[in-house]
Formats: C-alpha cells, sequence, structure tokens
C-alpha cells in the first residue's frame, strides 16, 4: 500500500486544475466547478494562459509560477498540450496527474506515439498518473469531485472502477433514485499507468469502502489481478460486469479505448477462482454491489419472503429455487408464533403472505421481528411496503367523501418503520425490500437508511442470491487461505525471434505427464509385430494399438487408431492397416480403458494470465458441448476439487446408475499436476489430455499431447 | 367469439356494485369509486341493504328492486352474502358477474364447497363470472374501471392476463413511470368459471389489443392453452411469466390461489410450441410486452448501436451477441453517409458512437434517419439521450456563471425529438431508448410518444430480442399454418376405479414402434439355444442377447443385458448367464448397434395438456444431463423436426468429428409416431425409447418399454 500512488491521488491536500476556464458550457469548467462546490477542504489552483481568475480562484499561466508544487493536478486540456504541461508540472514537483485529456491509445496511429511520449514524460519525473481518456475521479467523503456530475449525496460505502466514464458520472440522478451512494469513484481511462489492478489493491485497503464494483472491457494484468482479487475477496465484497468476451463486446470495446477481451468462459473461471461475482448488467452491477455495500452477510441460505400479496409472493419463491436459495417452511413452532398475527385466511408457512391488510405494525415490525429473531432464517424480503404513495394515488379519486386533508390522510397511511431498518444490523441478517413505488413515504425511508430498494421482486431474489453467494466465497477463501503461492508474474518465454514448434508424441506426453501424477494406462511403444504380440501378452486383451506418424494431430480421423483388439489375428489386422495408412511410423501399444464418461484436462497461455488449467467434458463431443471452466495456475488441491462444480452438466461427477462417482483427489492430482508441468517449463504452450476416460471412477488419461515453442537456435 | 362472455364483461352496458358504501376506507368502496370517476359512460347502480344512495348513485336494498337487469354484477361482499347475491341477480335477469370476494377454494375446507355452492348458483342462471378471489377488471378504453387503483393515463395498446391481482392494480404507479399503457386488464383470481384460456380468446380477437402478456401460476386447460396460444400468436405476440414450476413456486402458489403447478420443463417447450415468449421477471414481462404493443416487429436481427458513451455501448454490443441479435459491422458506404457527421475521433462503424457531443441534431436526428434508412440494418437502440434532467443536475452548481435563468438553460439543452419517435412506424423498423434519467424532458417526450425506454442499456437488448423472437414466431407459425389439427379436447381414460398396470416387454414394446416407423433393430425373440445360434448367424455378430423377465425395469442392473457378443462361446456364456439370473425367462436376440450420441424420445401424460413428447439427450447420462424439450401431440413434422434446436445441447445434433449430421428427417419420423400410438391408444401412458441411439447419423431404438393403464375387467 505505502507505495499505492492512489491513497494521494484520492486524498491530495491539493489540487492544480488545467483546461477549465470561466466558460462553464466546457468540459473542464464543469469539472472544475464540480471540484470547487463539492467542500473539498485542500487548496485549488488553476492554470490558464490568459485569465488571472478561474471560477473564483486565482489562475497562474504556468506551473513554475505556482506558490507551492500541488499534490496533485487534473489536466482537460487538448492532447498535444498535455505533454508539456505534465513535464513542466513534473518540474514544479508535482507527482500525481488525473488526465480527463482523449486523444491517445484509442485512436491508434498518432494517438499511439503520444501515449508512449506521455510514458516517457511521466516516468522522468516519476509521476503517477490515471487515464488519459478518462472522466475523473470522485472521494465523497473529502468532497473530491473531478467529474462532470455533481455528486448530490453523502457518502456511501461501495466505491467503482470503471473502464467506461459514463458508469462513473452520467449515472449519478440513477444512483441516486435508488439510494446507492458512492465512497470513491475511479474512471481509469486507458490504464496506461495506474490501472484496475492498482485500484483494486487501493480499494481494498480502503476503509471507506464496504464493496468494490467493476465494470471491464479489458484485464491487462491477469495473474496479478487474480491474486490481488483472491486477497480483497476474502474480507471485501467484488462484484464485476465484463462485456469484453464476445466477439462484438470485444470490437466495440477496441473501438473506444483499445481494449481486448480475453474469452468470455476464461472469465468466468478467472472470477470463479478470485472469487469475484459477475453480474449481468449494469443495474446488476450496482444493485449487487449497493446490497453487499450495505448489508450482512447471512450465514447459510435460508430465506424468508414477507408480502401482502401472492403474485410477487410466488414470483420471488419461484426465484428462489431457480437461485439455489432455500425457502425453508416453517416450523410449527414459527408459525405458531406468527398465526395470532395475522387474518384466518393468509399464510404462516413462508412466504408470509398477509393478503390485503392494513395492520402496518404487523407487516413492518411484529411480523419482521419474529423472523429476524429465528434461527430458522438467514435473510429476509419484504415485498410491498408503500404507504404515502399508496394513499396519494387514491387520495384525488376518493377526497370527496374522506373529509380530510391530503396530509392528514397520507399521514394515516404511513408506516413507522424506524425498528425494521435497524433489525439487519441488530442480528446480523440481510433484508432486501422491493416495491412498485417510488415517490413514497416507505421507499423514501429505505433509501435514506440504507436498506436496499429493488422495482420489482425479482431483483430483491437476485440481490439476495449476490449475497449469499459471497458469503460462500467469503468462508471458501478465508478456508483456502495462504495455501497456494500465486505468483503475480512468471518467467516468460523469450520474446521476439522465430519460435521453433514441437509436438511430443502422444506416448512422451503421457509419460511425461505421467511424471507429475497424472494416471496413464499400462502401454509400451512397439517397433515390431512380433514385439507388439509379446507387449499385448503382457497388458492384457483387449488392447489398443496406434500408430503415431510424426506431426499428425488427428489420429482417429487418419486410421491410426485401433480399439478393442481382443485377438492375436485382429492385433496383425490392425498392425497392417497403420503400416497401409503411414509406413514405419512408431506404434503405441496399451490396455484397452473402457468408461462411459469421458473428461478433457488441458493447458493454455492467455495473454496476462499466464498459464490456465482447464477442466471439461472430453471425448469426441468435447467441441459440441463446450462445457468447459479454467484456473489461473497454480491451483490449490481444494480449487481443484471443487473445479467440476463450475460446469454446467457437474452432475455427470456424481454416482450415476451404475457408474461410481468421479474420484475427485485423482482429479485434483491431474489438474494440479498440469499446472505444475506448464509452471516448470515456460517453453510448454499447450496441454491437452482428450479423453480422460473415466473407468470405476477413476479418471486415466487415455490420449495427450504437449506442445512446446523453443526459440530457434 | 360470440358466445365468449368477456365480450359483455368487458363492454358492460350497465354495471351493478354489492359490497360498496360511502366509507371509501373500505375495498368496495374504493373499487366503486374508480368506477364512478373514471368516465365510464354505462349505466352504474349500486346494492345496499340500508342505504338509499352510494357515491352520488341510488342504491336498491335487493336485485329484484332494480329498475332494469344490469349486464354486469362486481360483488365485493362477504363471501357468504355472496351466494344469495348471485342467486337474485341471476333471477332479475344480470348474466355476467365480476366476484372480487375472496375465502372460496383458496382456504380449502368449507370454501372449497362454497365454490362448488357458486358454480351451481350461476350455472342455474347462465350467470358467467370472472373470479372469485379477484381484483376486479380494467377497460380504459370505456372508463371501466373495477379494480383498487386509479388509472391515471390514456389507453394503450397492451392487454394483461393475470392470475395476481397485485399485478394488475398495484404496478400502476409503476406502469404510469415507464410510459407503459393498458388496453385491458382481467385479474382471474380463482378461475373457478372464466379462465386464462377464455380470456386468450377473447384478447386475441380483441381490435383494442396489440399485445398481450400473462402472469401464469397455473395451467389449467392445458391443451386449449396450446392451441388457442398458438392461433393468436401467429398475429398478436403473447409473452408471459410462468412461476409454477418449481417447488417453492408451486407450493407459494398454492397457499393462495389453489394451483399446481406444471414442470418448468414442460412449460418451456409448451410455450416453444404455442409461440409464447418467456419472460423471466415480472419487469420483463411489462417491458417486453409494451415495446411489442407499440413498435413494429423488424424483419431480421441486424441491429445497430448509436450512443454518445462507449461503455453503454459496449455493454449492449456484448448482450447482443449473447442474445444471438447481429450487430453488424456496417458497410464502407454507411459508413461514408455517418463519419462526415461525427467527430473524427468518434466510431461510425456500429455501435456509432459519437463520444461526448452537444450536436443534438446529430444525435436523434441525422445519424437515425441514416440508420432507418439503412438496408443494413432491422431495428435500432439508442442509448444516452437526455437533456433537460441533464441540464438540470448540472444548473445548480454551474449558475453563478451562466448568467442565464434556469428556464433559459433547460430550453438550450432539450432536443427536438418530433422527427425521431416517427421513423420507427415511417420505416416499420424498432427503435428502443435508454436513458439513466428519467425525470427529463427526452425521456417523457419518448414515454408520451411511446418509444419504450429502459432504465439501463442492456434491458433495452433485451426487448429487442423479445421483438426479434416474436418476428421469428410469427414467420414459424405462418409457415406452419393449418399442417397439424390441434384437438383441444382428447378422449379421456376410464376415470375411476382399480387401474391394471401393464407393461409390455421389450420387443413387444419396439414392435408396437415400429408400427409407427420408429427404426428398431434387426430382432428376433428366442426361446432356446439352439434358435439363438441360428438367429444370430441371421443377424451376424456382433450380437446382443437380453433376459426379458417379466416386471423387471432395469435390465442392465440385473446383469440381464449382454452387448457386443461376438462368438457362439461368448452367446453360449451370455445364455448360461441370463438362464442364471432369471431361469427361463424369453429372451431378445439383435443385431449389435453402434453409436457415438444416445438420445432419448418418449411420452408422458400431463394433467391438463394431455399426451406429450419428448425428446432429450439419452443414454445412462440422461438424469445427469437433464436436456430435454416437451411438445404436446400431436406435432406436426415441421415441428419435431424442431425440437432440437430447444435442447441446450443443440450443437450434438450436427456434424461431429467423425461423426454426421442427425437425420432429422428420422428423428422426427420417430417423434411424430410416438405421438400419434398416443393419440391412437389412451391406454397407453408412457413411453420410453432409451437410447434411441445415432448410428450413422441415423437414430436406431435400442430399447424401449410401453406402459399401459387399463380399467380392471
Amino acid at each position: 500500500m505505502s507505495d499505492n500512488p492512489l491513497y494521494t491521488i484520492m486524498h491530495p491536500s491539493s489540487v492544480v486544475v488545467a483546461g477549465a476556464s470561466n466558460n462553464v458550457m466546457k468540459m473542464g469548467s464543469i469539472q472544475a466547478q464540480n471540484l470547487v462546490n463539492a467542500g473539498y477542504k485542500g487548496e485549488i489552483y488553476f492554470l490558464h494562459p490568459t485569465d488571472k481568475e478561474v471560477l473564483g480562484h486565482r489562475a497562474y499561466p504556468t506551473p513554475d509560477e505556482l506558490p507551492i508544487a500541488p499534490e496533485l493536478a487534473l489536466l482537460v486540456t487538448p492532447a498535444k498540450v498535455t505533454l508539456g504541461l505534465i513535464d513542466k508540472l513534473g518540474k514544479r514537483g508535482t507527482r500525481h496527474a488525473v488526465i480527463v485529456t482523449a486523444g491517445f491509445r484509442e485512436i491508434g496511429g498518432s494517438g499511439t506515439q503520444l501515449e508512449a511520449d506521455l510514458v516517457a514524460t511521466a516516468a522522468r519525473h516519476d509521476l503517477r498518473f490515471i487515464g488519459p481518456n478518462c472522466i475523473g475521479i470522485l472521494n465523497t467523503n473529502i468532497g473530491l469531485n473531478l467529474t462532470v456530475m455533481p455528486y448530490a449525496d453523502r457518502p456511501g460505502r461501495l466505491s467503482l472502477i470503471s473502464q467506461s466514464g459514463t458508469y462513473v458520472a452520467q449515472l449519478m440522478p440513477y444512483l441516486r433514485e435508488r439510494g446507492i451512494r458512492y465512497s470513491q469513484a475511479l474512471s481509469v481511462g486507458n490504464s496506461t499507468d495506474i490501472d484496475l489492478v492498482d485500484c483494486l489493491e487501493y480499494l481494498g485497503e480502503c476503509e471507506d469502502t464496504a464493496a468494490i464494483i467493476m465494470y471491464i472491457e479489458e484485464i491487462r494484468r491477469g495473474r496479478l489481478f487474480v491474486k490481488t482479487a483472491r486477497e480483497v475477496a476474502r474480507h471485501k465484497p467484488l462484484v464485476a460486469l465484463y462485456v469484453g468476451g464476445t466477439a462484438s463486446g470485444a470490437r466495440s470495446g477496441l473501438s473506444h479505448t483499445g481494449s481486448l477481451g480475453a474469452p468470455d468462459t476464461l472469465i468466468d473461471g478467472i472470477f470463479e477462482q478470485a472469487g469475484v461475482i459477475r453480474a449481468r448488467t449494469v443495474e446488476q452491477l450496482f444493485e449487487w454491489g449497493h446490497t453487499l455495500a450495505v448489508m450482512p452477510v447471512p450465514k447459510g441460505n435460508r430465506i424468508a419472503i414477507l408480502t401482502h400479496s401472492g403474485g410477487p409472493a410466488t414470483s420471488m419463491a419461484d426465484l428462489c429455487d431457480r437461485e439455489g436459495l432455500g425457502l425453508p417452511p416453517f416450523s410449527e413452532e414459527l408459525q405458531s408464533q406468527i398465526r395470532p398475527l395475522i387474518e384466518p385466511n393468509a399464510s404462516a408457512r413462508n412466504p408470509v403472505d398477509l393478503t390485503f391488510s392494513l395492520k402496518h405494525g404487523t407487516f413492518v415490525d411484529k411480523i419482521p421481528r419474529i423472523l429476524f429473531h429465528s434461527d430458522e432464517i438467514d435473510g429476509v424480503l419484504i415485498h410491498g411496503v408503500m404507504d404515502s404513495g399508496f394513499a396519494m394515488e387514491q387520495y384525488d379519486n376518493i377526497k370527496d367523501r374522506l373529509k380530510i386533508s391530503k396530509e392528514e390522510y397520507v399521514r394515516l397511511m404511513v408506516y413507522d418503520l424506524s425498528r425494521l431498518v435497524k433489525m439487519p444490523l441488530e442480528s446480523g441478517k440481510p433484508l432486501l425490500a422491493s416495491s412498485f413505488m417510488r415517490v413514497d413515504h416507505a421507499a423514501e425511508y429505505f433509501r435514506e437508511h440504507d436498506i436496499p430498494l429493488m422495482r420489482y421482486p425479482e431483483a430483491a431474489v437476485l440481490a439476495m442470491s449476490a449475497l449469499v453467494r459471497y458469503g460462500a466465497i467469503h468462508r471458501r477463501l478465508e478456508a483456502q487461505g495462504g495455501t497456494v503461492d500465486f505468483p503475480a508474474a512468471l518467467p516468460g518465454q523469450t520474446a521476439g525471434g522465430e519460435k521453433k514448434r514441437t509436438v511430443l508424441d502422444e506416448f512422451e506426453s503421457k509419460r511425461l505427464l505421467a511424471q507429475y501424477g497424472v494416471p496413464i494406462p499400462h502401454e509400451y511403444k512397439v517397433k515390431s509385430l512380433s514385439e507388439a504380440k509379446k507387449r499385448a501378452a503382457e497388458v492384457g486383451y483387449p488392447i489398443v494399438l496406434k500408430g503415431l506418424p510424426e506431426g499428425v494431430a488427428h489420429k482417429t480421423e487418419a486410421a491410426l487408431v485401433h480399439l478393442g483388439i481382443t485377438s492375436t489375428k485382429a492385433l496383425h489386422e490392425a498392425w497392417r492397416m497403420i503400416e497401409e495408412a503411414a509406413p514405419h511410423c512408431p506404434r503405441l501399444l496399451a490396455g484397452m480403458v473402457r468408461g462411459g464418461r469421458e473428461l478433457v484436462v488441458g493447458m493454455t497461455r492467455n495473454r496476462g494470465f499466464g498459464p490456465c488449467v482447464m477442466l471439461g467434458l472430453g471425448g469426441i463431443l468435447t467441441e459440441a458441448i463446450r462445457d468447459v471452466t479454467f484456473r489461473a495456475v497454480p491451483v490449490s488441491n481444494d480449487e481443484a476439487r471443487e473445479m467440476p462444480d463450475s460446469l454446467r452438466l457437474k452432475r455427470l461427477f456424481d454416482a450415476q446408475r451404475g457408474m461410481l462417482e468421479i474420484d475427485r483427489a485423482i482429479l485434483a492430482t491431474v489438474i494440479t499436476g498440469v499446472g505444475k508441468l506448464a509452471l516448470d517449463h515456460p517453453e510448454i504452450t499447450e496441454i491437452d489430455i482428450n479423453p480422460l476416460i473415466v473407468c470405476g471412477g477413476k479418471p486415466i488419461a487415455v490420449d495427450a499431447l504437449v506442445v512446446m515453442e523453443e526459440p530457434e537456435q
């Protein structure tokens, strides 16, 4: 932390702004005005070529005339001016900058060169910067607002790292409507110097931040991301929206920040490994992040639903099941506490459905108190608390009959929610609300008191599910704590030059894998038919004979594989056919392995993430099923054992009709072994064990391929 | 249509209300007040035991004193009063009622009896009714509002059928906020007389309704639902939220309307077959329904995205890919039309990203005009049109410098959207918008002019996807039009009494299926070992020998199945082992069928839906994979050919490494044949072909089971 420049950037004692003027229709001026008005207590200076005063503050023509070296500079200047300014600010002693200026790498061509020059210039002065091409930063705790939108709320506990400026600033009204409050927000722009990982490290240690959300188009320092995220996620929830994994997402990202996305499936595995909860929309990103920032983490997944309408109760119950949340029917004892409080026809089982009722105290106090105190429940969902909004909807319609004023009527209808909003922290159990009413006293009260209020019932279930998932992540990372030393950087392959590609044949590939603990069949490389007969007798029929001519990747299609050979005669025939297809090629002879399930374990190297192991469903259907999951290497034994749970068809690993449960200990040995091999040998670019047949519950590598790349000698 | 009572219920010339009083804090009075105030032009009467006037209208003590027989009665009376009133209203000549009263079937016990009595009473007078236990109905076109919430908007083109009253009434403020307008809405309550299907039929023919949405906990007349929905969906979009398919959903539903859900997977297939788009949340239900009601249906899936911020552009692009929407990079010609209008650094490719820009006319007129005219595009998404809201956010911050009033400033910032909102109907291409700003002139203008405005960019993509899916449904149903005669009712099995369950053995099951066109292996039932040897020679080794003792369902586990017998010696051994396991049992001898892929085709009878055929991935992993899809019988040949596309692992049906594409013509013969067998034989309760092995691309039934149930003689 000590050397993370973000501590100073987010808490500067003084800020100098370049690119603002007294014309507040310009972007730089809007940003400066936000800084001036937001209550920031540090010193503010302006740079302006001609004006002596900008927005009420003294302006200086050049950095060297500044009375002090400001801790932080904000630059909203044209690109070509920016470089010179950075140089002069560096000379003056400024060591930190936020560069909003666009026109660098994201436009390609000359912009890329300009960005390289910017890096060199900043480096000369040890000046660290966010941007360029960003929308600025926000620290609500000290009134530091360097974005284009005013932040009109008190500080919250949620912090954002975003590769899009829009998601920092333009949605502030959207957040205010929802009662979602920022602690801090960082727009990282081109991430030229300070990037996502620096921000994650900083916010992970930031005491004002209870949860972190990330909008990601690209992860550049992948290994460090995994390492850092995993450390942070142990004690602080992380939610991310990653949009660079599809062809269109990557293309659109490219068009505006020069990013290049990692494949979506890789990211799914990386997030799983790092303990990052993946959101699918920007709404989920903020709703889940907010929920995780303000609510206690539930100890289990047993949820209670409280409503006075059957439709929302049922919609929520249905979605709880889909999300794997438990909705336990209450015990007779718990029901007997609730029943006296509700109408005879209402349900006390879970969901608790009061049906149409005007007994406010029952709905928002008496029953919740019972639920929060019960040890049958880990969290509570409440739908339909709406009071003044409902009253106002009705008032005009019935006012002629009511004989009371609107104010009196509304007062009659308003709930006392003061006890309800305290229950989550008192009990350590989360409370999430949903309501169809926004302009409403109850809605306002929930927003004010940090009870997440969703716009429709299913959104509350999904946010509860995020809480429950974080609980599991927290417990898993605590349990795994420190079992894997995950190096953030690895010895790379020699860069540049021609590479020599070597493909080990199946026999050599398996021998190498066997040294790392991967089970392989009893097998021999045989040179003659007579040797083959001898070995066949040793191994025992039925056997397998394969031709291994150099450079043939798909042996099956080239008629080089002969399975289920049951006799010497059949062996003769297979030998002859291979000889015909590939004369004099080496032969591999092995015992026949049969099994109902085929897996695949592999390793690829991915830009930023280094070697990643893959587990999936294998055999000839691998491509069609495409059910795989990745982890960056090394993976611990525990992580490897849990990898099957990330597959869609994870049930295949359980005992099946006539088949045993797949032995996860052996599977973990294979996965961790492949990972270790990749770490020991940077020249190995690819490993593919396919199929890894499951025979009597035990995985065994029946075919394998290892590919190496070494610089030409 | 002529005999559908809903035409009169939704357009009554007169209404009588029972259960309202001058105390407007009571539910009945609130409903009556809505009727009185909503502009309904028909006659309104009240029934009240003592008061002479209710809410300004004359009240009568009993129905027989009413001056006319009102066309429609609204009852919000206590349950025990309701029955007597229905009887008296019937006597007076009223033939239609909306019964809001609760306390019937949904509470069980005496309520169930009361509901039976209600049915009998109504039937005596040919009186048709909605409810009981509903929240009422709404026809905005004639100011008929019999719900508990005022409807404060002009009529729309979207109609709702709901098994929850909340989703009719309580969310009206939520709808108004979104510019979603009802044409009509029906709360069906217990669906005792008029149900979901009646409503669907009525709204399908209703000229004021352009799209229909449904909230469903239970489908009772399943076959008629499929038939009716399919007819309606050909010309009118249908969207449904079904929540009765999970254990918790079904339990919660049960607790308040006495429903019993059908399994979720069955409903997925039924909706596919009937052309119903399935929503997953109530928000999607309304947003998609609204979009389908107001926007033209796109001819293809090629979408253009227009924004001035990269984050939302990329979020939308990423989701377009996931949803199967095309995001074509624009042709050079199209880009050259756009490029002169935007900044040099902005993207003209798709997404079109203007970056920060105040050129309103370019964003909301010039570029959209080009996009709507281009034949490269079928629909347009626009994110980030926000004007007065954005201006007002900024104003307080910069007002000291601006020197113009808030009104002037806002006027400067407001977009002219008048041309944009006309483009969809002029071009026949949909436009969907999203914005983070709700209190905003542009947002207001969109809502007013029926441009769906979503709260975040991904929601607009999902609604566009619903439009594209409806386009495909419309074309498919048009193409299939009339090829299947789908009977709404089928001859049932004899009800009651002891049933005799007969399980045909594998040999008999396959012979029966073969008569319906299902391919089976070359096979014989053999009585002796010598016969077996003879038949084996005929069939050719390798062969299969199975023992078929009566009543053994899982032959594999009972050691009765011997595959891959390659010699007479092995045949002897297999014969002996079967004899040991099940002495003297019949044996089936067949040619060995090998194949890499195994399917399952089956038939089950489901309450309401009758016989349904199932297609899935088969073999011993059926249960683990659980990838199956259902259709109600009969299915047309075209429908059967398309069934694999409903499976998650549909890629398995394509050509694979070393395997041919699965022959869909043969597969369709199997599926339609199984369906026809079920229709011809109501006594068959279950058919299971598993595995249906794919050998050289051709499916062949390798094991099968037919179960019958007939009344004991």
